[in-house]
């Protein structure tokens, strides 16, 4: 019997090796929530709630109170019956990230009954993702050196936020391209572009022959009709991420047929909406890719498992762990380079 | 490890009980497929496959031929890594319930080997689910004598066939709801109506207050223009059954927003794209049944722990097996009248 007795909620701080800028945005450290699932049996299941203010609209001082209220809901369920919890925390609207922790770690204890790592409950699809890195907005000087520090080291995946400045971002997107040449871009504009702002954006990109092979986020998050706009105008592939948080999100994007990628992110979605839109958006020949907030090892660790199982996702932005300062690595995963291995 | 290393083909006939008459087609028996999965370490997996020829086009009389190529693809693959398997049975467009069956029998081995049955595998969502039980196309009285009976059994929920003369159906629907007081029902006219035939059924059972709880496929497959005319145009849930074998037909009935309702058969859709199915539809708020073609208890297993696992169905259409003659029950799960138990 996989019967859950008690779950413990724990805040830890993890800070930034340096601010981490994106548009209209810096980030010195994530506090996150480390849930704890305790089985009658003694298995434990954990996972971790990296929150987004901006994103999700979820607030980490609130976390510790809603211990209390979903101990209530999902005490004596047994972890077999998963999408029994599942069900239960899609109604926490006011904090995904805790809904994603909570079920992941249902995943994790049910894992340890099974004797099957979570990545081969969800499938097995793949034996490891690849990540890239990413670049945050600084100077153009800044960003070139960082961008070529990362291909060095062997990622072939650079991500490089923009958003504040069109003609500065063209500017460095070039400078970055000259100083990585063979590297691929993921771009990231986090709702700072307007349609015309995005639409010549994407058009310089191809023009100047650099490897974009996902333009994210260019319009605030509402803006559906725009990003549509901005989809049929743009050679590079357009993608949601703000846009596209839960599984009623995406059926809308997909109907309104407003992008050619989503980025899913457990801390948006959690498990049970993850595993909805991968099953629409690959029906529909939606691109997916998959990013972070500010995990740890930990909750980085969910990502893994999640993208290795289900296989689906052909571009992984998974580097927050490599971000923050963490004393103790505890992800069920090792990494190589780029390439994280779930165990 | 649970690789697999051998798989077992055996064809097996069941008689239907008496004649199974729907519109336009009788059937006196059902010749299905038996696939047995070994596993290295000599754990087996079973499925069935109960073909259609009217619903998938696809002939028993070449399954037995593919057991070599499809041994070929997945001969060395580990069941944890069941969505590399599942992919690769997507492929197996000829035969949509080989595809179900072997794809099925992956999840059995990897329950065995997980000592998790399948439907908490699949999330353990219901601890069993009530099929209704269907009435065949016959004169007005056998029909009524059988509803009568059912209903005295206990099946609260019945399945009428209908679809050869609309104003003869108006009739049964009438003499079977006088006789049954309290049954809901679902009507079945698997392709026999036009649209204005369709409107006019619908409309006249609302109009006598006939407890209609689903009317399935009323208009020949391909016809999805019309579907949406009588979903616009009908008081009742329309459902197709036909019309909805992939998940890409499923993406398509929604984006036309042409049914209340789809029915969910293993054997048109295998696991992965019902997996798929149930995430679109139950987030675009459409209504799920599942159905069944000529399983017996083996084959309908699986369908009681897919339904069970994910606890999406509102009804359950799964009594193939008491209308065949079987020697021996070998369903993984147990009945009391209409409850199916999964075990």
């Amino acid at each position: 019997m996989g019967k859950i007795v008690d779950m413990l909620f724990e805040l830890k701080e993890y800070r930034y090796v340096k601010p981490f800028r994106i548009a209209h945005n810096v980030a010195d450290s994530s506090t996150n929530l480390e849930v704890t699932l305790i089985l009658e049996n003694g298995v434990e299941g954990k996972g971790e709630a990296a929150p987004s203010y901006r994103v999700n609209g979820e607030r980490i001082e609130t976390f510790m109170s809603l211990r209390d209220f979903i101990l209530g809901e999902i005490k004596g369920l047994d972890v077999r019956n998963y999408r029994v919890i599942f069900k239960i925390m899609d109604g926490l609207r006011c904090a995904p990230s805790v809904k994603a922790a909570v079920q992941y770690a249902v995943l994790d204890a049910l894992s340890v009954e099974c004797g099957v790592p979570v990545y081969q409950l969800l499938g097995g699809a793949r034996d490891h993702v690849e990540t890239d890195k990413t670049v945050g907005i600084g100077t153009l000087e800044e960003m070139v050196e960082e961008a070529r520090k990362l291909w060095r080291e062997g990622f072939t995946l650079i991500k490089v936020k923009v958003g504040e400045d069109l003609r500065e971002d063209i500017r460095k997107l070039e400078a970055i391209s000259d100083a990585t040449k063979g590297a691929k871009y993921i771009v990231d504009a986090n709702t700072g572009y307007t349609v015309k702002e995005a639409i010549t954006f994407a058009r310089e990109m191809h023009a100047r022959g650099i490897d974009v092979v996902v333009f994210e986020q260019p319009l605030p998050a509402e803006d559906i009709d725009g990003l549509k706009i901005v989809r049929f105008n743009s050679p590079l592939p357009v993608a949601a991420d703000e846009s596209a948080r839960t599984r009623y999100d995406v059926l809308r994007l997909i109907k309104e047929e407003a992008v050619d990628f989503v980025n899913i992110k457990l801390m948006k979605s959690g498990i049970s909406d993850a595993l909805a839109i991968v099953e629409m958006a690959t029906t529909a020949n939606i691109g997916l890719m998959i990013g972070c907030m500010g995990e740890s090892s930990l909750g980085i660790s969910q990502s893994v498992h999640f993208a290795s199982g289900t296989g689906v996702f052909m571009y992984c932005d998974l580097d927050s762990f490599l971000m923050l300062e963490e004393k103790e690595f505890r992800g069920k995963f090792r990494r190589d380079v780029n390439k994280l291995i779930p165990t």
